[in-house]
């Protein structure tokens, strides 16, 4: 028989024992479940990461990134890597607008609306959902050079990528297009003018002309450019009156929005014979049904409309005639030597994911469009009780995309004050606490204004309590007068 | 005593458990040595990634980054995460000029080195080490918004970098100035020109003006743009005689490069009263002694040529009077809305990591100065034996930032052929087989050629045996005439 002491001695070994091996069970639980090798796009798994989920240099970022996105802000906001660092050391939240507080979880007292801008937050949670596959690693030595896969500046993948997804959701024919990138659709406006107009040594001079309402930036930049070699003639109506049959028809570059921003309508050019542009920001299935694949000589994308990174800066043409493309890309070398190739490296990781997901229960078209019907419909609910204020029309229509009748989704809505006192429409809004962008940027009356519908959802929320107030108001009105 | 079973059972429950133990040893040593709790610029320890090392949705985009930046390409190469796919389906090598094959191990042939570009990829290598502090994250939802912290574009922590960074390396004043981000510096030369000229209402312009040998994409921009308030030149001896006492100084828009692009000169301006627009590109001290900090009313910066990231199209511009400044922000909000959030994201851990670094062993300047002055030592060496060719002469001179006198490293050796029949120096240069860039595109005599020292060492390793064997040529020839 053993010794008390010999016993007590192999309990404790069996308790070490056991707690060693639960340990390293526990080890081996957190080793696995924390670090799976997890489906990479780019590399087979036997080859990931050399050392069964080892990280390097790459650690500190990626830990540094998953932090700030752990942060909530009460849901109404998110810090950012490079968000403006406070007294504690590190970023604080960014808040909605009419939110407020340390965790965004104040509203705003008494708070206007800013229905103003076409900033396209709406899809800001499609990618919260899709992180993984989404996130990108930019190393401190990526890509210096100026030159890139194509040996100038744009990158061949993400060139690929842009023609397999406009083949895929049938928008656009690109297969026998030049495709030149740019620095947000905005950087080709001119750029394309420039490539359109008569050369500087023929002494005419191109007008540059778009159909009311129309997107307000053609316009501006024309005229902030002010180039020898083309001017703007202003909208197409007031230019066939002015021009009457004296002007040649080469000599006109036609901006066409389609759909239009502001209202959502599909067009073609109206002036027979000019230089057509198409702006296609928004001829994607989420804001409009797409009847066929556009085929214009001329076409203008950017991803701030179809994956919703404004701020990333990247726009592209489609472009048939390899003089026009050649001389767009001599615009955007000289202007600006090419757009960030940063950017091009995380619109590859942006696009690969759209790519994967089309047709699937996590296309960003079907989630796009399932967040922005819900809006027309609530918002048409509310707007159909007042006989002050009125929406554009847009009937369902088919899609070629979703190959069914689709609920309209616009971007915008198209805001028309019917009463004769209200001729300043977004100041009636105003009033009402409801910023909107008033008619006469795009040329029309000022009995128009603009209602952006593709912000935050929290943004939309409370566009929808304010204009229930202002519907509700007009209602208690019309109810006491009519007593 | 205890049978044999026992004290064989009691051996195993010992082995068991040292294994146990031994095991829990080597996964804590993995955990903690494969996956330190890095020292993170943004985040305190405690707060590190939350759960010891686990990593969730960036883990895939780390793991990917960290597998193509493991491969070798010989050391004449690198792999990037855009680069082509090939049938592997994975990105390949993309070699340095010169060398090919699928790993960059095979020397190119009888192969003409390119001289002619300014890529600065002599500060690749500096990344390379410094793959932690460098690296960034970008989430699929970092920041959507065309607005940022300031409320516009610009990313608040980066421009107090670049206050800090001036501040620091004392090459210029930037406390009293306004900072405009651009889409390179490119961008901000016809921006500034705008905004330096007269009103469109004024019915003046302007004219642009610089000193030979001067950076053509001055000309060249000014001519592409073709506006009505501002006209190319000519250079300033050219524009003196052609304008007499009749042009209104105040008219005169002069383009100063300090240092010079291509000889690598200090300059200020020469014509009194002017406009002038301090193009400070390579006023930093890989390239130039620092006199005393720059305090003119606007002067133009860019990454590409202070941390070699040429490809991400980052440059800023800094401004004494606010209104120049606001028409400038103007120019840009115009042409791109911006310059890419992405970029400013990434350009913020560039900057901290410099900054972290500044005056220590791993400081950039000092890295680039060393890798810089080795290439003009041995340059000029080879040169010195010509009395076909000659370079610029730069005395040493005290630098404040080193506090000492500095050896020269200018970015470009500035080539003058010295023979009579050599007129055309680039010709000669190519014919032996050295591609470099004519004086004609500076609008100087094409006796002068440009050749470019910043780009990989390995540019620089063919270039130097080359121009070895072209003055060997040389002597071999003088010693057969005189014998």
């Amino acid at each position: 028989m053993e010794s008390a002491f010999p016993t007590a001695a192999r309990l404790g070994l069996h308790v070490l024992l056991y707690s060693s091996l639960l340990l390293n069970a526990l080890f081996l639980a957190h080793h696995f479940l924390s670090a799976p090798p997890a489906p990479s796009p780019l590399l087979s798994e036997a080859d990931n990461g050399g050392g069964g989920g080892a990280l390097s240099w790459a650690l500190r970022a990626a830990r540094d990134a998953e932090s700030v996105a752990a942060a909530g802000c009460s849901g109404h906001g998110r810090v950012f890597l490079d968000g403006i660092v406070g007294q504690d050391g590190r970023p604080g939240c960014e808040c909605n607008t009419c939110f407020e507080g340390p965790d965004c979880s104040v509203r705003t007292p008494d708070c206007t609306v800013d229905a103003d801008s076409g900033d396209p937050m709406f899809l800001e949670p499609y990618w919260m959902q899709h992180a993984e596959a989404s996130a990108v690693v930019v190393s401190g030595w990526h890509r210096m050079s100026y030159r890139t896969t194509d040996g100038l500046f744009q990158s061949v993948e993400l060139e690929r990528c842009i023609r397999r997804l406009h083949a895929a959701v049938g928008n656009a024919v690109a297969d026998d297009k030049q495709i030149v990138f740019a620095t947000g659709s905005m950087q080709l406006i001119n750029a394309l003018v420039y490539a359109l107009s008569p050369d500087s040594n023929s002494g005419s001079t191109a007008s540059v002309v778009a159909t009311t309402p129309y997107y307000p930036a053609y316009r501006t930049q024309i005229v902030l450019f002010d180039s020898r070699e083309y001017r703007w003639a202003g909208n197409t109506s007031m230019w066939a009156k002015a021009s009457g049959n004296s002007t040649t028809k080469e000599d006109v570059i036609e901006f066409v929005t389609s759909p239009n921003n502001p209202d959502a309508v599909l067009h073609q050019p109206v002036v027979g014979g000019s230089s057509a542009i198409l702006d296609h920001a928004y001829f994607w299935p989420h804001f409009t049904h797409i009847p066929a694949p556009s085929n214009e000589d001329v076409m203008l994308f950017t991803t701030s409309k179809l994956s919703g990174h404004a701020s990333s800066r990247f726009g592209w043409a489609l472009i048939r005639d390899e003089k026009v493309a050649k001389r767009v890309n001599n615009y955007i070398l000289q202007n600006t030597m090419g757009t960030s190739r940063d950017t091009q490296l995380r619109m590859l990781s942006v696009f690969k994911a759209i790519l994967a997901n089309l047709h699937g229960k996590e296309d960003i078209f079907a989630f796009g469009h399932d967040v922005m019907t819900a809006k027309w419909r609530k918002l048409g609910a509310v707007v159909s009780r007042s006989r002050r204020i009125s929406l554009q029309n847009i009937p369902p229509q088919y899609c070629t995309y979703f190959d069914k009748i689709r609920e309209p989704s616009p971007a915008y809505a198209w805001v028309k004050c019917e009463r004769e006192e209200d001729s300043d429409c977004s100041d009636v809004l105003l009033k009402a606490k409801i910023i909107t962008r008033s008619g006469v940027w795009n040329d029309a009356s000022s009995r128009y204004t603009r209602i952006s519908l593709i912000k935050s959802q929290d943004d939309f929320d409370l566009l929808l309590e304010r204009i229930t107030e202002f519907v509700d108001a007009e209602l208690t009105a019309a109810g006491s007068n009519s007593m």
